[in-house]
């Protein structure tokens, strides 16, 4: 097939502009519509998380698992701009989206848009990351099965052209409950559970260790505890936008965070590097066997 | 002064729990109050931007324009954690803040916290960024003097505690002028104009280029040219959070941008590489420019 024909196949997307785009162009990560097919059409699972590097080392950590014949960072990393780390293993990609809903849309924007121009099989993308627990204790992992926004609904708003637009944020149930089943290792805590999101880490989150606080400790107690009763176990940055933008284009997805804290109990972020490192590697590990278990390996 | 009355001194942040906290620890750069006064208490000006490598070299140019004794990134970085690129160069900090609000609060209110304990004489943070241009030539560097929310507002919205709590979002109009005044190079334009921040890039920068688009393109094109009447020259994703936080908190801040594109010929961001250093520098030279002249260099 010619590249103007690759270029003028059905891609799905609720966006009829696309089509007209002579050969789409994705800013932050600098490929194009015509790099999909042939770069990304194996693609099966998108694996993303907050920050660059950790999304290397996972990048290495899955080489390693599933046998792959690149093993290092240098050698996996198809990045080609500083705003995302970007990370194949043969099937899988390993991605950061940075922290907060809009860093996260830039790129699964992208991302959804390459996906779909390069036809992937029914690809799943799963955030991986860290959160405050809400009476789970600290190294507990949560899989979300429901995204909650600010407000304690399940929906997510955006602004478009000065109108609020809602979209349910919808998470898929049977990829949670499957990553959930993944777990074969007794040494950790992983529920399934409501996860709040909001777009600020000090105040957005009541915490009372910002350099601004306008609400007193037992205000932010009494919301704490009011949201845990409505079934919420942990809060973070980016769930309700990844659920509303994959379940409004029609794509799998999951979101497995593991709790730092308990914020019924503190603010302060402020656990040892051993034990940080040890409840990082929790839904790494858990995702890990999940892509075995998609990957068949 | 011992280290224990040095945490008691005032702070002068509207957080009264700040003086309960034993030792403030901000997550994000892993420092701590007792590190302020002494590794920060000379620092003058704080310049952040979107991306850890580019502030890396921003970090770099500085250092060989004042003359500091460290010229490498690797001599410059003061970096602890993986979140944010973090680089002093005397009394120069060069941050990066990662793209959207939500991640550049984040790094605000540790900043913030850190410039207090640290009784920095008089800061002042200048964001250094990209942006889109609307009715600006790209190229055009933005001094913005009004920070618009996607509503076009002079205000930024949080929510706490389920709760939309609004917040005036107005820029330092002195420093604004201050910034512009320092240009010597008739190489590029400056202007000193309107910018509106939206929480995203795509459907809300009315893109028609995004995974979804539910919008058409007269109606895209009708809410850019009504925006620019109002007097927004340009769209990022910071700048009405920045203006909120630090009037909130009387700090003194700007935001200058370059502009990629022009929004009203176009939406995909595809220019040469060439020209993209090109126009990345412009917004740098002045504020080099400006840190000269406040440190009377």
């Amino acid at each position: 097939m010619s590249s103007s024909e690759e270029l003028k196949k059905p891609h799905g997307l609720p966006n009829k502009y696309l089509d007209d785009l002579d050969n789409d162009f994705f800013y932050h990560f600098s490929y194009s519509r015509s790099d999909c097919k042939k770069k990304f059409g194996d693609v099966k699972i998108v694996v993303c998380g907050g920050s660059m590097s950790r999304m290397g080392v996972f990048a290495e950590k899955v080489a390693r698992e599933i046998g792959h014949h690149q093993v290092t960072k240098e050698e996996l990393s198809i990045s080609r701009t500083d705003r995302f780390a970007f990370y194949k293993i043969g099937r899988v990609l390993s991605v950061s989206h940075g922290m907060g809903v809009p860093s996260l849309t830039i790129m699964l924007h992208e991302i959804i848009k390459l996906l779909r121009y390069a036809e992937a099989d029914d690809p799943v993308i799963i955030r991986l990351g860290t959160s405050g627990g809400l009476g789970v204790p600290a190294g507990t992992v949560v899989v979300t099965n429901k995204a909650y926004n600010a407000f304690c609904e399940e929906v997510h708003e955006i602004v478009v052209m000065g109108k609020r637009v809602r979209r349910p944020s919808l998470m898929n149930q049977d990829v949670a409950q499957e990553i959930k089943s993944c777990q074969d290792d007794h040494s950790f805590k992983t529920v399934l559970a409501g996860t709040m999101c909001t777009d600020d880490f000090y105040e957005g989150q009541a915490r009372t260790d910002g350099a601004v606080c306008e609400h007193t400790e037992e205000e932010k107690l009494a919301y704490l505890k009011e949201i845990k009763e409505k079934g919420i176990s942990n809060i973070e940055m980016e769930c309700s936008a990844l659920a509303a933008l994959t379940h409004h284009t029609g794509i799998k997805a999951a979101v497995v965070c593991v709790a730092l804290l308990d914020r019924l109990k503190g603010d302060q972020v402020s656990i040892s590097p051993e034990d940080y490192a040890e409840y990082q590697r929790r839904p790494q590990a858990l995702i890990v066997r999940f892509i075995k278990h998609k990957l068949g390996i």
